[in-house]
């Protein structure tokens, strides 16, 4: 039997994939909306962390697929209160790797065991089987290896090293997908502006097909033109969660130039900026040393 | 009967393609070291360009797979001299898209059909199915839609357009090939570099199965680090053919911004210096206003 706390986009297919895998689960997540459907499927819910860990079996094995910061800070910090030595944690979300290492050493204190596991693949991963990078102690990461293998795509699982190096084998993961997605994406934008008239759906399908940039990504391009061609019904304001930024500040700390990966974030905050107050400077420098025309905003 | 002319790294495979697929191909190259291989293979050669026009049945199939530029340019207006009307020219090569479209017009004039076929898949796709994608008039290229069929692998084959859209294609296909792998060239000299202790072979092969990133360059990446974990063995000196840089001449030609794609040009441009001048300026600058030492060269 296994608890997972965090029933979100991945958690939810985690979790039913858990149940595929006959690992006999039990979810809880503050927000139990997800609860009916999870039932109707035959998986168990806890009404409360408390709950979840009276219902573990001992030694208890305990997943959190929460979002990073403060939320997996706070239960994790629950948890070290309501679990026992020989109990185990295992952190599957997008912690910073630093945050890892700090609480596998609190865990240590109080002999319970600690894993980061970097999970990717998205949610037909979560759902399918996923990629799971994971470290911790040998001992302990042989231990529940067998989860690990259940949850993952065959030879889609590896322990890492350390405790910490799950995450950062995840965070720089993340930081390669930011500055291939850019790079894919510029190139469509070139494709989409040029004097031709390319079928994008097709030409990722082609791409695809014998291609060297053959990739998952691509594929999920080409679903997405797929769908719409010009997808002039979503806009090209680009969120992130931390992992591109904390690859860029890995390289700043570590003094290796990573310019691509650093771009590609810069490029996605640009993506959420309308209008530009460097810009606004840019314009009336070259308006003052020029006279070059300036264009005004509409009061 | 379908004439291959060069018979480089590419050519010498896609030849081989060629008489797998029974396309009864006849290869010709000024360098004809390659020959006796061929002959052994019982594939046919040519000992001249007039030759081989004098071997191909009317109307005949040409294919070009000569470096881009004053080879192919040469090639291609020998080439008009010695066809004639209702002949075909494909240039199977790498040629700017400009290039090409001035090609299909010339050969327009004299009758001549042309097609431009971006080729991609490397070494191993010439010899075992290519991606192809080919520019030209849609008769034109309907009529010769087997031997693309045959050459690539399945679906790996698209009409994309006019005549220069298949090398435009190709152009901006290289372009994020550039984008690519310079992302994850990235990532992994930050995994090298980090406080883990990383089996970078062991790595790509996990994120080749299930995670976001799993693509074909990650695969090579895998077959690299199996070959020698550290890459010791070679130097990171990168080379470059043209289509980085026209895609990034492009991009400022459109005026759309392709950032990670340019910076990607660059780095290859800045892995060939060993140290720069704008780094001496710089050094000279912080140390005349700060008196910031200088590492002085040894003489």
């Amino acid at each position: 039997m296994i608890g997972l706390i965090g029933l979100g986009k991945m958690g939810l297919n985690l979790i039913k994939n858990m149940a595929k895998q006959q690992l006999d689960p039990v979810g809880f997540d503050i927000d139990q909306k997800t609860y009916p459907k999870l039932t109707q499927a035959n998986i168990k819910t806890a009404s409360s962390l408390v709950r979840l860990i009276e219902i573990l079996p001992k030694p208890r094995t305990v997943m959190l697929l929460l979002p990073s910061g403060a939320i997996t800070q706070n239960c994790f910090e629950e948890l070290l209160t309501l679990l026992e030595p020989g109990d185990v944690i295992i952190d599957a979300g997008n912690s910073h790797y630093q945050d890892s290492i700090k609480r596998y050493q609190a865990a240590q204190t109080k002999k319970i065991d600690f894993m980061d596991c970097g999970t990717s693949g998205g949610q037909s991963g979560a759902l399918n089987g996923a990629c799971l990078m994971v470290g911790g102690d040998l001992k302990v990461v042989q231990k529940y290896e067998e989860i690990f293998k259940k949850l993952a795509v065959t030879n889609g699982y590896l322990h890492t090293g350390a405790a910490g190096s799950g995450h950062y084998c995840k965070m720089i993961h993340n930081g390669i997908e930011y500055g291939m997605m850019q790079a894919i994406a510029e190139g469509y934008e070139l494709l989409q502006n040029s004097e031709f008239d390319f079928d994008l759906a097709q030409v990722s399908k082609m791409w695809n097909h014998g291609s060297v940039i053959r990739s998952w990504l691509i594929e999920l391009a080409q679903a997405a033109f797929e769908n719409n061609n010009a997808l002039d019904n979503i806009s090209g304001v680009v969120n992130m969660n931390g992992e591109g930024l904390w690859t860029v500040e890995e390289a700043m700390k570590q003094g290796t130039p990573a310019p691509v990966i650093a771009l590609s974030v810069i490029m996605r905050q640009r993506s959420k900026q309308q209008d530009t107050f460097a810009g606004k400077v840019l314009a009336a420098l070259r308006n003052g040393f020029g006279g070059h025309e300036i264009q005004y905003t509409k009061k």
